[in-house]
């Protein structure tokens, strides 16, 4: 299986990262790999509809904020934490962090 | 003319935030007011479509990041930065200060 291309962070800009973050689903993505670090999909699909949560990691992977690395049959994803918070510093952790939830 | 509501910021989430931000317009408006400080809607409007940036104007209101104050016929448009601050810490810093444009 191959491994899921991924953008350079030089080429992603805000806008892309807010449209990303701005759906209740891909936050939720997020801050589950925020608490676990790394997960399978289907640690993250839950109760979740399998056909649109593979458009949500699409949409993450390709604004730069989700990471999968392929072993055997499994997807492992984690957030792209580092290099988000070089190019957008601040911003994961703001999102992450605030005691507003959604 | 009466003064447009304004949400308490204390009932708006961090999605409803991103959703508002998630969009180049009102991204330009934002940062027009983060640079200005304040600005009618006149001087937002630059070349813009009137018809849009109203709409805009008002999903920037009611998510809690833009105020209007009415004085005579002109409506003054400045950014809920301090509240915004307080809620949602470092957000709009993150953003704002990002050297990476859109």
């Amino acid at each position: 299986m191959p491994c899921p291309d991924h953008p350079s962070l030089a080429t992603i800009d805000i806008l892309t990262v807010l449209r990303a973050l701005a759906d209740p689903m891909r936050l939720a993505v997020v801050r589950q790999l925020h608490e676990q670090g790394e997960a399978t999909c289907a640690e993250l699909l839950r109760n979740r509809p399998k056909s649109s949560m593979s458009h949500h990691f699409h949409v993450l992977r390709d604004s730069g904020i989700l990471h999968t690395r392929v072993e055997g049959l499994h997807h492992y994803n984690s957030l792209r934490r580092q290099e988000l918070d070089q190019y957008f510093p601040g911003l994961m952790t703001s999102i992450l962090l605030t005691t507003k939830e959604s």
